[in-house]
C-alpha cells in the first residue's frame, strides 16, 4: 500500500464519516502534506483519487472541496453503552452462530470465516501433509506445554511487524485465540471483577467474562479512533477495574484502527490506575495499509499486556492455532493453559511454523490484504445501493467485517429469522454487547470474493430489511 | 482376553495384595466356579497359570495354597490422605512434567505418553494425510461448536462397548481429555466449591480443581478396588460437596478397576446426597480383559455422570481430540466449551473419524492391550528384580502405568534430580496429591515395547533407590 492510498484512505473515512460535511472546505496539500510528513506530490495524488471516487472536488484557486451533492452513508454512532458494569447475557444468540455448520446452500455472512481459497494458502495444506507421511510421525507426541518451538521462534519473528519485541520464551501457544484470551482472563481476574471493554466488543471475549463470573463496563466507542480514553478515564475513576480487554487494530467489528497517540494514551492510563490490558489483535495482520498498525504491547515496558491472537483470521481457523505473550502474567497463564486443554494439537502447530519458515506467510498476507480491501469497496457499494438510506455503514481499515447500523427500533434477530428462510445468515449485533445493546446492528462478513450470488445475497438482506421497517412503521 | 486369563488374574492379585497370605488355602475348584460363572476346567486352567507364575502350589486332595517361601512385592498401601478440604499445591512438579520435550538422550519413563509405533496406527496418520490433500480443505474450516458430526457418531457407537448409552447429540468434541474435565468442572461448579477426589488422583484434573479455584478433598483408595464408598460417605456427611471425581477404570496411577457393585454403590450415594460424578475414563479401553469394564456413566439413570475420555491413551496424545458426555450440565458445559477454546481443530476430529468408520480402531486396541499387558509383567520383574526389597508396586489391570511405594521417609523428588543426570525420567509421586502426598512414591510408564536400554533405565533408578535409602538411614 503506498503513502497516497493511505492519505485518501484516512481524508476518505473522514469524510464518509461527516467530520467534513458537503460543501466544506478540505485541508490544504501544504497543510497535510506537513501534519503528514509527505511529499506535496503524494498529497496531490491522494486528492486525485479522492475526486475519482467521487469524494472531493476542486475549485480553482481554492482547494479541495466535499462535494455539494455527494450520496455516501454515514458511519455508525459513537456506541452508547450502560454506565456500569453488567452480568454477560446474549448466550443463546453466540450459541446460535457456533452451532452453525458450513451449508453450500446458505451464505454465511455471519461468522469470522476469512477466505480459505487462495493459492498462497497451499504450501499449508502440503505441510500438513508431508508431516502425516514422516514415518517418525511428529505430529503424534505431546507438545511442551508452551508450543513447538520451531513456532514460536516463527511467531517472535512475525510480531516484529507490529513492533512488538516478545521472544519465543514469552509466547504460549494457544487453541486459537479463543483459549489466549480465556487463559488471559484468568491468568488476571478474580470472579466478581469488572473488566471494561470496548463496545461495541467481540462476543467470545465478552462470554469468556461471563463463563468465568465477571462483569463488564463497556466504555463507548468511536468509528474512527476507538475506545474513548474520556470515558475509559472516568471510569477508571469510578470503578475498580481490574482489566481492559480491546481489540485496537482492525476492530472487530468496527473495523477502525486506533491512532497511535491514542494506543500510547491508553497504556498511560493503564499504568496510572495499575490495570492489565488484554489486546486482541486477529486481525491485525489484515490492515489495508502496510506496515501493519502497532501493538499497545508494543509500547509496553513493564508487561502489563497480554497479546493475544492467532492464525484463525489469516490463514484457517479449523487449524485452532492461536498464541499469547501474557508478559508479567507468564507463570499464572502456563498454569492456565496446561489445565485448559494441556497443550496444543501438534501437527498443524509444525505445519504453519513450515509455512513461515519457507517465507510463505508474507506473500498470502498481500495478496489477502489487497483482496479483503477491494471486497470492502464492493460491499460498501452493494450495501449503500441495496439497503434503505438511513442505513449507516463502518469504513473497516483491515479485515473483512462490515457493521451496518440501522435506525434505532429496528430488530436484528427478527431480520435474521426472515433471512433463516432464504438462504443467507448475518450476525446480529447484539451479541456485540455484554447488555443486549445493538439490536438495530448486524455484522457481515465479505471475506469471500465478490460473486453474483453474494450480491443476491445482499440484496435479499436489503430488501428484508426494508420490508422489516415498513412493517416497525 | 479368556475368561481362565481373568481368574488366574484377580486371585494373582488378592494373592499379591497380601489377601491370600504365603501358607493360606486357596478357594476350591467348585467354590471359584460357582462365584464367577464359569466352568470348572476354567478354574482350572487358572490354577494351572498361577502355578506356572509360582504364585499357587497344589497339595494333593487338598487343593491349592499360597507357596510358603513365595517372594514377590507387596502392593501399595491403602491411601491415608487429608481429611479435610484443602487447596491443592505441587504446580511447580507438574510444570517440570508438562514442559518435557521428546529427547532421544533421555528415557522418558515419566510421561503419560502411549506407544505410537505400532504398524496399526498407520491408517490414521493416512486419513490425515488424504485429508490435507483435500482440494476443498475440510480440514480448515470452523468446526461447529459441538465437534464433528462424523466423529461423534463414532463415539457413541464406541461407548455402547463399555455399557454407555449416549447419543451424538449427548457428545461435546474437547481439545483432548484435559478439555473435557476443565470444562466438566466449570460446568458443574463454583470456585470454593468442595470436590472429592480420589487418592492418589490425576494431577491434571487436580490442577484444574486448583487453577479454577476449588477445594480437594482426597478419600482413600483401595489399590484393588479403588476408592473407598465407605469414607466417601462418611466425607458427604459431613462436607457440602459439590462434585465427586475420579477414575474408576485403569485408575491412574493405580492401574485398579473399581468392581460393578462398588461403582453401582458410589451412584447411588452420589444421589443420595445430590452430588454430580465426573468421570475420567482415558485408560478405560485399555483394560486387559475384553469386553472392557464398564462406566459408571453407564448406570446412571438421571444425568449426573459427566464422562471424560480421548484418543490421547488409545491413539495419539499430540491429535488433541477428546470428549465429554455431559448428561443434564450439557447447556452449561457447551458454553464452557465456547469460551475455552471455540472449537476443536478439525483435521484431527475428520482423520479419528474414518479411522474408527474405517474398523481400525478395534485391531489397534487388541494390539496395544495385549502388548501392554505383556509390558506390565516384564516392568514387574525388573522393579522386584532391581529395586530394594521393601519396595511396593501396584499390578494395574490396564494401561500403561505402574505406581511404585517406597518406604515412607523417601523422597522421591531427590530422586528424580538424582536421575536428571543419567538420562532417566520418572514421575513423582506427590503431584498425584492434592496435599503434597505420596512423596514416596512414583509412576512409571510401561508403554514402550520392552528394551535392553529401558531394562538398564529401571536398574538405574532401582540403583538410585537403594543408593538413596542407604543415606536416608
Amino acid at each position: 500500500m503506498t503513502l497516497y492510498v493511505n492519505l485518501a484512505d484516512l481524508l476518505g473515512s473522514r469524510i464518509e464519516s461527516g467530520f467534513y460535511r458537503p460543501g466544506d472546505r478540505l485541508p490544504s496539500v501544504r497543510a497535510l502534506s506537513v501534519e503528514h510528513g509527505v511529499s506535496l506530490s503524494t498529497v496531490q495524488q491522494a486528492y486525485r483519487m479522492l475526486e475519482d471516487n467521487g469524494l472531493a472536488s476542486p475549485k480553482p484557486k481554492s482547494g479541495y472541496f466535499v462535494p455539494a451533492g455527494r450520496k455516501a452513508p454515514a458511519l455508525p454512532a459513537v456506541g452508547r453503552p450502560a454506565q456500569r458494569p453488567v452480568d454477560i447475557s446474549q448466550w443463546d444468540q453466540v450459541l446460535e452462530l457456533a452451532t452453525a455448520t458450513p451449508d453450500p446452500k446458505v451464505i454465511q455472512l455471519a461468522r469470522g470465516m476469512p477466505d480459505i481459497t487462495s493459492p498462497t494458502l497451499r504450501p499449508l495444506t502440503q505441510a500438513l501433509g508431508k508431516i502425516s507421511r514422516r514415518m517418525d510421525m511428529p505430529g503424534l507426541y505431546y507438545d511442551n506445554i508452551y508450543g513447538t518451538k520451531a513456532l514460536r521462534d516463527q511467531v517472535a519473528r512475525l510480531l516484529l511487524d507490529s513492533g512488538t519485541n516478545v521472544g519465543p520464551d514469552d509466547l504460549v501457544i494457544t487453541t486459537g485465540a479463543q483459549e489466549a484470551l480465556s487463559v488471559s482472563i484468568r491468568s488476571v481476574c478474580e470472579p466478581g471483577d469488572i473488566v471494561a471493554v470496548d463496545s461495541p466488543s467481540f462476543h467470545g471475549a465478552m462470554q469468556a467474562l461471563k463463563g468465568l463470573g465477571m462483569k463488564a463496563l463497556e466504555i463507548p466507542t468511536d468509528p474512527i479512533t476507538g475506545i474513548s480514553i474520556e470515558a475509559l478515564g472516568l471510569a477508571l475513576e469510578q470503578w475498580p477495574i481490574k482489566l481492559i480487554q480491546l481489540t485496537p487494530n482492525c476492530n472487530n467489528p468496527l473495523g477502525y484502527i486506533m491512532p497511535e497517540e491514542r494506543k500510547r494514551a491508553l497504556l498511560t492510563l493503564a499504568q496510572r490506575y495499575d490495570v492489565a490490558i488484554i489486546e486482541d489483535d486477529v486481525y491485525g495482520d489484515i490492515a489495508y495499509t502496510y506496515p501493519r498498525p502497532r501493538t499497545i504491547k508494543s509500547f509496553d515496558q513493564d508487561g502489563r499486556v497480554l497479546l493475544c491472537s492467532s492464525f484463525s483470521k489469516t490463514l484457517a481457523p479449523g487449524l485452532r492455532v492461536g498464541w499469547v505473550a501474557p508478559g508479567r502474567y507468564l507463570d499464572r497463564a502456563l498454569h492456565m493453559k496446561y489445565i485448559s486443554t494441556g497443550s496444543t494439537a501438534t501437527q498443524p502447530q509444525l505445519a504453519i511454523a513450515e509455512f513461515l519458515k519457507d517465507g510463505h506467510y508474507e506473500p498470502h498476507m498481500r495478496r489477502m490484504r489487497a483482496q479483503y480491501q477491494r471486497s470492502r469497496d464492493q460491499m460498501t457499494d452493494w450495501v449503500t445501493r441495496y439497503f434503505p438510506e438511513s442505513t449507516r455503514i463502518s469504513r473497516p481499515q483491515g479485515g473483512f467485517m462490515l457493521w451496518v447500523e440501522l435506525p434505532e427500533d429496528f430488530d436484528a434477530q427478527r431480520l435474521n429469522r426472515v433471512l433463516h428462510g432464504q438462504g443467507v445468515q448475518i450476525a446480529v449485533g447484539s451479541i456485540f454487547s455484554a447488555s443486549g445493546k445493538y439490536r438495530n446492528c448486524l455484522r457481515m462478513n465479505f471475506a469471500a470474493k465478490p460473486t453474483a450470488a453474494i450480491e443476491e445475497a445482499v440484496r435479499k438482506v436489503g430488501a428484508a430489511v426494508a420490508a422489516l421497517m415498513i412493517q416497525t412503521d
